[in-house]
């Protein structure tokens, strides 16, 4: 936001001194602030911490907030956003969201100009939302160049599971196989090929953020783990059996990920808003200007 | 090899008359013929072809090449062709190599200059090899610019179960998993962040390739696959208890993927040759010149 010359003045709050001073340091932010010192001036505050955190603070920030303040999040899992907003007298005046955009590095070293361009942002809950506070932010995010969707929390926590949570799961635990296994660090750098690098490229990221996410969205991650699970379990055993039939049908059937990445459709279309089936959950909405 | 000058005449035999076609277009091969007609008159024949197919052809090859010519292979599983040329009255003029380097894309126009610069390639076995023919085959990828290692086919074997058959299962089971439950294209491709599509790209790799990778070496396969499952289960069991201190653990232990995956070892300097126990059946050379 900075970058695209949007802002007005930012003022970071982080509880990291050092992150705190890089953040300043790096031109990300105006200045640094305590939370209860920057609160009662704020005209839109962005709560970017772990998701359990971002709960806990949802109702303080509200409480503190002058009346016309816009508090918004961008956090992983919806749901308990929702929740921890529910009932306060100026819910309306919270809009959940999620820019799908990152990398598997944290802290102000990590931020970079442009990483929103062409994304999705989805927004959460919509309807319990003030209106000028939905425009609020969703033009941040489409100034950003972000493309904003909307979708209710809780599909929004199921389909998280699959589409990002599960991915960062698999990853982990390879990670962690791997290096159990592998006891030599020469031997895995050497034997390596890009593929593992790819496969385990968000094993790189930050604990803190991925347990809470993780607990906070435990009952959609359990029915990711158990799908992936069994299917895992089918495939070592079609292995072990040398069915070759078996494999070749499951890994063709996978190998459509790749047009589905491009947002294809069977037919090799670029899928347009029609092509979500009502009962999804999105709705699509253009981007403001 | 072309690109570098550093070969001679080129001839390129494939059972896809569209794949042999391109490959004479693009300027990868001189010519192209029938692997009858071209062996007779072979110096060094590289068989990269699906692990089964190789095997199969491995001691065929070895009977139809002048006296003098060398054979090497490209498979990632070395057990079926070492057992292959075992006992053959040329056994020693192949070598069994594994460069380690490709992409998620096969056939011709997945051929890229530069591909092989910089990364390892294992020969297999070489006590097994004729001086010259192994001499040929080192000078070969080190003129591709790759750091020649040696390695006994049963180790590598099982390290690459590790290293890099298990991220292939993972992400193609992976893959799989989210395309059956998330039914709408549009969905996932609005709702996946650049992590997903960086832990399935291998599921976009060629299933025949890999059907035959899976099923030769499925013995050390299902190993990794007992370690990845046992793994992946624990993580479940500390999602659904809330154990964020289990959880805060396994995945700081897992994020030392990346400096692994650098070369470094734990103290971040550059692991060097003596730095692999002896126990670990890798041989470091250093390149030949």
């Amino acid at each position: 936001l900075k970058a695209r010359g949007n802002s007005t003045r930012v003022t970071g709050v982080d509880a990291r001194p050092d992150h705190a001073r890089r953040a300043l340091q790096r031109g990300l932010v105006d200045d640094i602030a305590d939370l209860a010192e920057a609160l009662p001036s704020a005209g839109l505050v962005i709560l970017a911490v772990p998701v359990d955190a971002a709960a806990t603070l949802l109702p303080r920030v509200l409480d503190c907030v002058p009346a016309g303040a816009v508090v918004t999040d961008a956090g992983s899992v919806k749901l308990p956003m929702a929740r921890a907003a529910a009932g306060h007298r100026r819910r309306g005046r919270y809009v959940g969201s999620h820019p799908i955009a990152g990398t598997e590095y944290s802290g102000p070293d990590a931020a970079q100009p442009g990483l929103f361009a062409g994304r999705v942002c989805l927004l959460c809950d919509t309807e319990s939302c003030d209106g000028d506070a939905l425009e609020a932010v969703r033009g941040m995010y489409a100034a950003a160049g972000m493309r904003v969707l909307t979708m209710d929390a809780e599909s929004h926590d199921r389909h998280a599971a699959y589409v990002s949570h599960l991915s960062h799961i698999s990853s982990f635990v390879l990670a962690r196989t791997v290096l159990e296994i592998e006891k030599s660090s020469a031997a895995i750098a050497d034997l390596a090929g890009s593929g593992l690098a790819s496969t385990v490229r968000l094993a790189k990221s930050a604990p803190r953020t991925w347990t809470s996410i993780f607990v906070e969205n435990a009952a959609s991650i359990a029915g990711a783990l158990d799908a992936y699970r069994k299917n895992l379990a089918d495939f070592q055993r079609m292995i072990a059996e040398g069915d070759e039939q078996g494999l070749y049908e499951a890994m063709t059937q996978a190998n459509d990920i790749g047009r589905v990445l491009e947002g294809l459709d069977a037919q090799g279309r670029r899928a347009g808003p029609g092509e979500i089936p009502p009962d999804h959950g999105i709705t699509r909405k253009e981007k403001s200007t």
